[in-house]
């Protein structure tokens, strides 16, 4: 099979989507965006033993280069559209190229997403770069820079999960929700666009809350406090880890893809089922300042960074 | 150095591009699209030791990287406009990131070409993705499909050149004219958009005139014939290489990065200092025919293709 056919076979779908003019098979694609609108675009890459390890299913990688993509897209307070997958392989084994379409169709579809263009490549190691793009009203992505003195900062869902269904994997345990929350991370897409005109700026949970809260306090210029008792910790979590061990996982453990932002505590939009969680407060500074029971907690950032 | 600080130094650059509302630095970048164009996007990636050679130079890496996207734009009769880099590294080298982002910069800034961002992560091999948006006219684009029987079948610049150099590199020698034509190839970016409303159909030569030249053809639904007597070779290739060889690099050496294209011939716009040549036909049927001094020549396709 070569690359031409295994584009045909696994990736291009039947479409009629009335904002895609030409998809996949020319030399690009041609998308027709809607008038006053910005465009949000965003890439995230998975490399096989960095982002995912080599025995991870070909669905579940497909899924999580979507969702970790669809997260970045929620941040900005944007919608999903367009997706174009640069996809790097050994070889074209026909089994695990369609389960990861499946997956990766999986993600894109429960967000109307349509997957336009790529290119499919040899390679000595997997690498999944997906780029999607997305549009806002004029004017009105949330950025991360916008946090002011007196807002308050939020996170929705829990956190810390991921990294402790990924911990117990790679000690051969599994906990059922923990686990799904590691292998099937599922993007605020609905709530993030409910937040435009409502949150003053967002980031997404990729790094770990600690240190992606950290690059938004700097964007903006201000500093802030959190209170550890405060912290979304899941009832797995909590039965699972120790609490030493909860809150390293809550504070720097990374892969939630939850949405961190901050706000007026009186403008909050309806977030339906997801909870929302009140963690602390922005106030002038450049520190971000960890608190329990009223007194200075020391944390040390340790967020996942690559070429440390 | 951490990949934030990665990025910051050698990607960022200073910008009050208009288009650009927000750049590197946030979850995603924020574009502003002008009212009444399509979007035509691009992506194209490069990996050692399959599309370059691991002792390729960083700057000639970079710089190769954007030019395959623009000739795709080219193809597509898009103005280019934004770029995104998905980067994977076994290391962060300063020297390494310098000149491949020197290279980077060099071909995208011909084209006033913004990258406003990207993903750079860790990996077991140098994979190198470029996506570029552009837009067009709505409604504009040229596509493959567009052929019509009785158009005459045109090539800009020369063919085989870039494939005659590698194959010279990989042998220990050089020829200025044809190692430059294979290590910086140049898109046809201004002369795409000028076909657009002339040219019928058009694609890159990347895989091989001979095997691009049937997609095209496939795509719209015609057959073709083309005179081998009328293919433009240049002198240096002349010079280097015997008849047969010349025959065989033009046909289905690849990484010409020219446009071929089906138009009217009554119709062309002006190519200034550009080489166009007509070099055949197309006509009904699903074949292309090779004929030299009237008759028809056996030529087999040999296109690159991966995963063979």
């Amino acid at each position: 099979m070569d690359e031409f056919e295994l584009i045909r076979r696994y990736f291009v779908r039947d479409s009629d989507v009335r904002d895609v003019c030409v998809g996949i098979g020319d030399d690009g694609a041609v998308l027709r965006p809607d008038p006053d609108r910005d465009l949000v675009t965003v890439v995230d890459t998975l490399v096989e033993n960095v982002h995912f390890a080599a025995d991870m299913s070909p669905f579940d990688i497909g899924y999580r280069a979507v969702a970790v993509n669809l997260s970045d897209i929620a941040a900005m307070g944007a919608r999903p559209r367009w997706m174009t997958l640069a996809l790097t392989l050994r070889e074209a084994r026909a089994d695990w190229l369609e389960d990861f379409a499946a997956g990766l169709d999986s993600a894109a579809a429960a967000h109307g997403v349509t997957l336009v263009g790529g290119d499919t490549t040899r390679g000595e190691c997997i690498v999944v770069s997906v780029q999607i793009t997305g549009d806002v009203a004029a004017g009105r992505a949330i950025l991360r820079s916008g946090a002011r003195v007196g807002d308050t900062i939020f996170v929705t869902g829990t956190v810390g999960d991921s990294a402790a269904g990924r911990e117990l994997l790679a000690a051969g345990r599994e906990q059922e929700f923990l686990t799904r929350r590691f292998l099937h991370p599922i993007a605020r897409v609905e709530f993030g666009r409910k937040l435009g005109g409502a949150a003053t700026a967002a980031i997404d949970v990729s790094d770990g809350l600690y240190t992606d809260l950290e690059k938004l306090l700097t964007a903006s210029g201000v500093g802030g406090v959190i209170d550890l008792g405060c912290l979304p910790i899941s009832a797995a979590l909590r039965s699972t880890f120790d609490r030493e061990a909860q809150r390293r996982l809550a504070l720097s453990g990374g892969d939630d893809y939850e949405l961190c932002f901050t706000a007026d505590a009186a403008n909050l939009p309806d977030s339906g089922e997801l909870m929302v969680t009140a963690i602390g407060k922005v106030r002038s500074g450049a520190d971000l300042e960890c608190r329990e029971a009223g007194k200075t907690v020391d944390y040390t950032d340790s967020g996942y960074r690559h070429f440390q």
